[in-house]
């Protein structure tokens, strides 16, 4: 958060607004006053994050030979996070309140609100009552099953990766397998962050996506780069605007303990530049401690004799921070026609309706059925909507701020030649089309590569 | 479990044996000699799994106009599990063995085994020393975030419907609904069962996908009565036989204390007949409940002042259950020319690979060009693979075993005329079809109605 976002960006606030009004995202246990950072996504988010991971998968998985799927569970044996390092050190330094009650980041304590006195930092008052810090970890605990004994003692996994580890030599045998080849799994992450914030950027509970490139230890540092290149490559074919998006390499001290080389893709946020993607180069540390922990040697073993423990590169992102860059980089407000119009200029392979189909007059049976056959012949293939109810300004205003590509429009003209309008969402360029071709249509504009209409 | 499953029905043996060979299902963390009754899926049970929810928001949400769909934290707010009578009720009652340490459901210790000697039931050798039965709560515990006190407990849900109930009232409002109406979700709920076991039939950790339908109280009988025959169509549509299938209704005694009636569809697995899915009629206790417990008034008022606590449907079922269904009903052996081969059935929506491209020569380099080149096209529409390894008869088996519905051959007639074999799954015909056709081939394929070889 080096720098300050340029004025002409969207804030926060407008986002977490429109995600509200339009039933993208809930705060959750709303009617039970909320639970702090916890979030429910409504049918468009749903339908969005649904995207997102369709496209990621898409790209590691489904047009590669090289990367295959998994799906560990939450839940694994403990001994999963003593050999990878986390019951021992994913902690953060706290300070607990003995006047009231919270709990701070001792490293944080400036950005902090005194319970008491919101305006003054904890410690600033003198009835605060703070604690020597102390480490807290970040893994949420819980106890399993039908033994009585501490054994059964465990933890929501932090992140998604360490399934993948465990699994590195089931997949090696049973998918036939040699380095360079690759692990993608996507699924719920959990850490007990004592500071969340930031609308989704940073919950207490959320869907990674990390996938575990495994390769020969002297080739680790040109497939670092790859996938550095690859990844900022799918952003931007999915829309981001490059001007939004830089590289960040940390530095040494920066680096966690099992990275030889770390790369964060940044996104403009309006919270400044941060986080969007992390690339790291993990070496061989985590094939090593379970190998250590667990005494089940993983590495690689070729026919001719040849054998090593792979290097790991991994390109780790949350569906949330994907979904907030996409609806910032999307979000837009203009005049058209002396009317203001709010728009979400989301790649149409994200936007959660592909099509809204509206007969122009709601009241017209010829024009409602024509519309129906269409729509029930195009949800067939796609996410789309029907909608007959007010005016056609407001109908489309409506789809324009859930981000939907194309608006097919059944008029009086339909009644005559079978006809429609497109209706483009970002030029609001207007076309006719015979109704029977508006599925391909539809289909066709779908494959193609999108020319963003945001500029750089 | 009423009756003994028919002897031509495959073992669950099998299909463990089956599931951890060709990378569907592994074992979790199994270099630490595992975590009971916890599986990992790799590459075709994510690919089978993405299926059957895909094809289940699709049947709900996609090509319906009256659900749409959410997607709630599993950790809510603790009040929600009080209002649900989760607290307090949602218990089995167990005995601990002060000697071996171990825990019994006190209503299954028939079916149980002592630590110390296998061959007996706990309490039957002298040293048994069994506590009083008491009620042991399914719930996951937890401890999140910032405060330290009592209130900062919290669980993990055990069934995706409640934070489907306390989002009624946004859905209600912002998604524009009146009933009868349904919310859709799926996705990871948790219990922490005394006895788990039946391979993926009793798990900890299960993905659910519960439909709740908000109805007028007057109209709930037949809602209730649509959705279990709706359901049961859902099954005969992705494939599994009519004679493997039967609705059982819940008499009242067996009911849940919130239902109005409640239908099983049973399958006939490997242990029996056994609940695949269950259809509830739920009736207005949970949405009363909420507005107890909330103070917030969860009912739908109509523009005219009709004011009602809408009942509820619940069609709910588990993946799991229905991928083993699946796996089960598919999987058949049989000798064809002499050799014996075993094939998954499965419905080609359903099956993790669609289709296999494979150059009948895996050294000849026109073969191999033609064959990348097809299989390129492909992977844009769908998950296939590639493979030139081995002989072509062994390749066939392989994608035989893993349910793969079609085989694109590239031979000697490819290199002159540009036509390909494909091959059928279960007839086992073959026809020749140009190249470039073979794309079409496979859409058509997938959208058709299926047309079972298994019989009813």
């Amino acid at each position: 958060m080096s720098e300050q976002p340029p004025t002409d960006l969207v804030t926060m606030d407008k986002i977490v607004s429109l995600c509200r009004r339009r039933g993208f995202v809930f705060p959750s246990s709303e009617i039970y006053g909320g639970l702090g950072s916890t979030f429910d996504y409504g049918h468009y988010g749903v339908l969005a994050k649904n995207n997102i991971r369709e496209r990621w998968l898409r790209a590691m998985v489904q047009e590669r030979d090289d990367i295959v799927a998994l799906d560990s569970a939450i839940i694994l044996h403990p001994r999963v996070w003593e050999a990878s390092g986390h019951v021992e050190g994913f902690t953060d330094p706290l300070v607990d309140c003995r006047t009231c009650k919270l709990r701070f980041r001792a490293d944080k304590l400036d950005d902090a609100q005194c319970g008491r006195k919101p305006s003054k930092r904890p410690g600033e008052t003198p009835d605060c009552d703070l604690t020597e810090a102390r480490q807290f970890n970040l893994m949420f605990e819980t106890t399993v099953g039908a033994v009585q004994e501490a054994g059964s003692r465990a933890f929501l996994r932090p992140e998604t990766a360490q399934g993948i580890f465990v699994n590195f030599k089931n997949v090696l045998q049973l998918a036939r397998r040699k380095p360079p080849f690759g692990i993608a799994q996507t699924g719920k992450s959990f850490r007990n962050e004592i500071t969340p914030g930031n609308f989704l950027f940073r919950v207490r509970e959320f869907e990674q996506m990390e996938m575990e490139f495994f390769v020969p230890p002297a080739e680790a540092e040109e497939w670092y780069r790859y996938w550095v290149d690859e990844r900022l490559g799918w952003y931007l074919a999915h829309g981001l605007r490059r001007s939004r998006l830089r590289i960040r390499e940390h530095d040494a001290e920066e680096r966690s303990h099992y990275s030889q080389g770390t790369s964060d893709i940044e996104y403009l946020y309006p919270i400044g530049w941060s986080e969007l993607e992390g690339v790291a180069n993990r070496g061989d540390y985590d094939l090593n401690r379970h190998t250590e922990f667990s005494t089940t040697k993983l590495e690689f073993v070729g026919q001719d004799g040849e054998r090593y423990t792979p290097f790991v590169i991994e390109p780790a992102v949350s569906i949330e921070r994907i979904l907030v860059a996409m609806l910032v980089d999307a979000y837009d407000e203009e005049v058209v026609a002396e009317r203001e119009r709010t728009v979400l200029r989301l790649h149409p392979q994200i936007a959660p309706i592909k099509a809204a189909i509206l007969p122009l007059i709601g009241k017209s049976e010829d024009m409602v059925a024509k519309a129906r056959a269409l729509y029930e012949e195009l949800r067939q293939r796609h996410f789309v909507e029907y909608d007959d109810g007010g005016a056609i300004g407001r109908r489309y205003r409506r789809q324009d701020e859930i981000g939907t590509p194309f608006a097919f429009t059944i008029d009086d003209q339909t009644l005559e030649d079978d006809t429609i309008t497109i209706r483009e969402r970002d030029s609001l360029a207007q076309e006719r089309l015979p109704i029977g071709e508006a599925s391909a249509y539809l289909d066709d504009a779908l494959a193609r590569p999108w020319a963003t209409p945001k500029g750089d």
